[in-house]
């Protein structure tokens, strides 16, 4: 069973990616709504929830975690790692990896929450593949609350998409890491106000592309998966904007479970 | 000693409308950064993290509580008067009657979180004192984001607040409500564009006066207050953001200490 954890209902973007790229394998999704957004909050409260999360998961059987969420991943990823001995995978690396692999000119804007900017983690990991690269971080808070309002193509969107991004096209990126697992919401939105040469990095898809590659490294893993039952949606508050951007996220019914963690 | 305490920030519009009609009078002021916004969550949630905030509250020794608010109060306060036995005043009492008293027309705007307004508390107790009023209610998610981020006039801002109130201008109401503690730093953007001859109502102003006249009808739990110590400001989580927003509502700087509930 493989787990995945957000701080709420944006990494569902994840989910469905590793539905997609990885069918039939079951896992359990945990959506700490209660305590959502972990974006603005800091280092040491985002890594207390991340553990709480990762516990949870570990009671309901799962035998690799995946942190669903780049404020999570930023933060907590090296103190999980070093709590728990079984396979972690972050939606951090697997994106850096993309971006630096992806740009010709080594100029890399990276949008995210407050949080993910201000670790600067995204810079260290383009940095590690590509030493010279130029990276550019932009926290952009109001995105969180546009896409959980369902605010995906309203002028005002628009304008604080343009807002945001203003001083990234002053870089003249080439490559853009959608740093945040909501974010791919805006793809439509965000795409045209970067600029049209500037290739997107979706974090979703490339951590799902990353899992799948490690389970076929793994088959063992996957033996012991796949053996087991059904997926799962666990969320630590039940709201009615939550299951809506859940079914959207999937194009299909989804039933949250409420659950304390 | 008086509790105050709110999911976040916010509620330090209560405290210091508090602070300049009672000066001298010592608070304790507990933000529950850690899990804010509350506006979004279900009642069950915000119910669980009052009787926190307030068990907290209690063992610092307060012997009246205020919810400085609005999603705390309209979906919490009549389980924490049922559970605890001491003065527990809300910010919805306080708006509601001056709402209804200033109204001429009787038709009455208010916007709030979205539990706030799926509450409906704010049309009942209106219409516990006037009930011919017409009561319009309008959930504004991104108001808390916006002021949050610190955008109290950005032009994007005014965009949100004209069409979050453009429903409520269709009713012609002659009277708002400001139905969330962090909405008064959005006054001089919403008074314009409510319309000139509408009275906005400021739930931290009213909850300050009902507070003053609650105490100066009960002297001997002033006396019992103002012996004891000076203020304290306490937040489950500790952010620039907060720091920064708390000295912009006090308009000096605000020692906040963290502590866990």
């Amino acid at each position: 069973m493989i787990g995945i954890f957000d701080s709420g209902v944006g990494g569902m973007t994840v989910a469905r990616a590793i539905e997609q790229l990885c069918p039939g394998l079951p896992f359990i999704y945990l959506g700490d709504i209660a305590r959502t957004p972990y974006g603005s909050k800091s280092s040491e409260t985002i890594i207390r929830y991340s553990m709480r999360n990762t516990d949870f998961l570990l009671e309901k059987g799962a035998k690799l975690i995946v942190i669903a969420c780049n404020s999570a991943s930023s933060t907590a990823a090296k103190a999980l790692r070093s709590h728990y001995d079984i396979p972690i995978i972050d939606v951090i690396s697997p994106a850096a990896e993309k971006a630096a692999r992806t740009s010709t000119s080594g100029r890399i804007g990276v949008v995210g929450t407050r949080a993910t900017i201000e670790s600067d983690v995204y810079r260290k990991r383009i940095q590690d593949i590509s030493p010279n690269a130029q990276v550019y971080g932009q926290a952009c808070p109001l995105f969180v609350p546009l896409v959980e309002e369902g605010w995906l193509s309203q002028r005002e969107t628009k304008m604080i998409v343009k807002k945001y991004l203003q001083p990234l096209r002053g870089k003249q990126v080439d490559t853009l890491v959608l740093g945040c697992t909501h974010y791919p919401l805006l793809k439509n939105v965000i795409g045209p106000r970067i600029g049209k040469g500037v290739s997107l990095i979706d974090s979703s898809i490339e951590t799902a592309k990353h899992l799948k590659i490690f389970l076929d490294n793994h088959p063992e893993l996957v033996e012991d998966i796949t053996s087991t039952t059904t997926s799962h949606f666990y969320v630590t508050d039940l709201t009615q904007p939550a299951q809506a951007l859940a079914s959207k996220i999937f194009g299909r019914k989804i039933n949250l479970e409420k659950t304390d963690v």
